[in-house]
């Protein structure tokens, strides 16, 4: 490896005083591929109160109500207080294991506690089939564009990406199956069915079943990833991955957006051979997930308060979606496309011809916008006429202050020619 | 790999239905090093009531004022909800981390929320400093015996461990100089100097500065884990090797035994060159730990009570370590040997030649009494001879209880001329 051009790609975080020194000490390998992503780069700016911030993909947690929440946890320390604040076993408390198969099957996943291991958040979930999957070198089959996060995730292990394009109907199951048949045989195919993270796209039924059936053929197992399925806004769910095929789906479940990111919780629901390597390598990485937010998840979501206020959150968020795709249809110049998504939180956006929305951000930023450019969803550089664009936080007249800046600014480049922003 | 070889050393955990088959799926290379720790086994063994369990390094939470606790988490929530209920950034809460700085104060290092990255119990700082510095096949030098999460965390990077021999002083330094010049070339020297797991054991002041100096000398990187430091029951503190040689020493810190390991609160302080990839692997990880957690320990650190109940606790393990000393004393054979900690959790004990502390256990679960064998803390099998007692969790008299256990063991044993227990 060549440190010096790996640090350069990082950014400056401590004292550069240290004496343990980049040109002596040689980073793994893997490191080569680590750098900061666009998301962390915008968190500064996102948080200035003048910008509008449509890049970050917070949940609006404002809305849960915090009292509640709060005697909620002082509950659990009260009475559960030993058990709270002591470690526990890697595979995650009991009592939670069996809410979150109560919450599964609310959509269709039938699973037992025994199948599950809760991790911190789905990215730990990422984190671990990965490292219990993959070897240098190996293929992996993401979709294009897919989560930035299982991008930094999996690409620590040193993967081959091979990305395999979506359309209105998720992924073409027929480019996989082309893929296959040129020789990629990856060690898994990941997929975000419901609602993208950036595409906003859902998978359509006849494609479900179209990749469980390509997949389950070819022996490749899926890693199917569904933080979102609970937030649709309408129309009819479908079922997911896991229940089409429970032998060869890895499902990643998360209560980020059901519940709250900052209790850290998710899961991997997998068979034996699988689950008891991500056990392992949980052991491994962080012994256990933490008790006390456990215990406060598991308490949350007993009874039926979790169900009131996610359907009020899903209400905050259509209305939130439905600004946005107004403003954008109002404001957007000709020649730019969207997705229209019917849950979750981003709408994926392709500029017009010439338009970069990478070299586009600085610009944008100055006039009090902020968006994830589109090459944050590949592993290779591409996207640059592509912009995420997230709804789930600003309130809706930000949202459609946010799409009106950012329409003037699209509409100037146009007129002057759409070259680079600055 | 062998996946089925590989399969053999694995715990059952989930569904023999599943149909993702180890014979088709090939697990990456590094899984062929995980297996379940001894300690995992005995979780189940230790948790009945009538078995006094000498063997998990669990800390005694109960002596915290849970009320006041109770009180501290709903506060949070009240004040900070939206915060506490959010993502947070890669490195931790700026407040916490300011905290854990003062905290480490106290045990006279230096240093500025900049150079910290929290993680998920120092646990995470040992997975990530590993996948940030370890390709396969390299060196790293740890003690022997060594903290038995050291080597499952290292292990999953596939490097070759060296191990160093300790005596009463810790690490004995001429030894690592030794292996340096037979041309042993480690990442790192990963070392646990105050009250070591499970060795018992606390580096002298003189060994500390020889091995610093001759670690600088070598350009290779001391990995500082000190989860103990704090736990000192007589004697003066020795300066953390952080502090002797900043420039060449990454630390490790947790909050697991100075407050709760629920929370799963830990630290790297490093750094600029180490501290930028570990922020990366962190996020790649796992994106952020806990807010809330991190906003609970950041409160409980607040004010003088984290002292107050320290104080208390160590006061407790005192008693602990006393007891569990003076019943070895009256009981265990001529030929047993043990260290007596200053600190800590643990006594490190050595039995009379021709003893098997891993054949013996099943004969101890038998006679109500568990402790962790030898050989968990040697990555090649070694330390039959070997075992790890815990004073920190049972009450006093269950110690003496448990150690009277197991000395009539031993002594039967002895008698009946030393072989395999079965």
């Amino acid at each position: 490896m060549d440190p010096g051009r790996n640090q350069a790609t990082l950014p400056m975080t401590a004292s550069r005083k240290a004496r343990i020194d980049p040109q002596v000490v040689a980073f793994a390998r893997r490191t080569a591929t680590m750098s900061a992503s666009e998301v962390r780069a915008l968190f500064a700016v996102a948080s200035r109160p003048d910008v509008v911030s449509l890049a970050g993909g917070m949940p609006f947690v404002q809305a849960l109500p915090m009292e509640d929440v709060a005697a909620t946890v002082r509950e659990v320390v009260e009475e559960r207080g030993a058990e709270a604040l002591q470690y526990g076993g890697g595979m995650g408390h009991p009592d939670l294991r069996r809410r979150l198969c109560a919450l599964m099957a609310e959509e269709g996943v039938s699973a037992s506690p025994r199948e599950v291991v809760v991790t911190d958040g789905a990215q730990q979930g990422l984190d671990l089939v990965a490292k219990v999957l993959l070897d240098p070198g190996d293929e992996v089959v993401v979709e294009e564009p897919t989560y930035v996060g299982a991008i930094s995730a999996f690409g620590a292990y040193e993967p081959r990406f091979v990305q395999v394009p979506m359309d209105g109907e998720g992924l073409v199951v027929d480019e996989l199956e082309a893929a296959f048949r040129r020789g990629v045989r990856p060690k898994f195919v990941y997929v975000v069915p419901n609602f993208h993270n950036p595409a906003g796209v859902t998978l359509s039924l006849r494609r479900r079943e179209a990749l469980v059936a390509l997949c389950r053929e070819a022996a490749v197992p899926i890693v199917e990833d569904n933080p979102y399925g609970m937030l649709r806004f309408d129309g009819e769910p479908l079922p997911c991955l896991r229940s089409l095929d429970p032998g060869n789906v890895i499902y990643l479940g998360t209560l980020s957006k059901v519940f709250a990111p900052g209790i850290r919780i998710g899961w991997v629901l997998a068979g034996a051979p699988v689950l008891d390597h991500v056990l392992l390598a949980k052991e491994a990485a962080n012994l256990c997930s933490s008790s006390l937010t456990q215990l406060v998840a598991e308490a949350y979501l007993g009874g039926d308060r979790w169900r009131r206020n996610l359907g009020a959150l899903v209400d905050v968020y259509r209305g939130r979606r439905d600004a946005m795709l107004a403003a954008l249809r109002e404001g957007f110049p000709p020649g730019a496309r969207w997705t229209e998504p019917r849950g979750g939180f981003y709408v994926w956006v392709t500029l017009p011809d010439g338009l970069d929305a990478a070299a586009l951000l600085p610009a944008a930023v100055e006039r009090r916008v902020a968006y994830v450019p589109g090459t944050a969803f590949y592993p290779d550089g591409r996207g640059r006429d592509r912009m995420r664009l997230s709804f789930s936080y600003p309130p809706e007249e930000e949202i459609r202050e946010g799409v009106s800046r950012l329409a003037a600014l699209l509409r100037d480049e146009l007129a002057r020619g759409g070259g680079p922003a600055q």
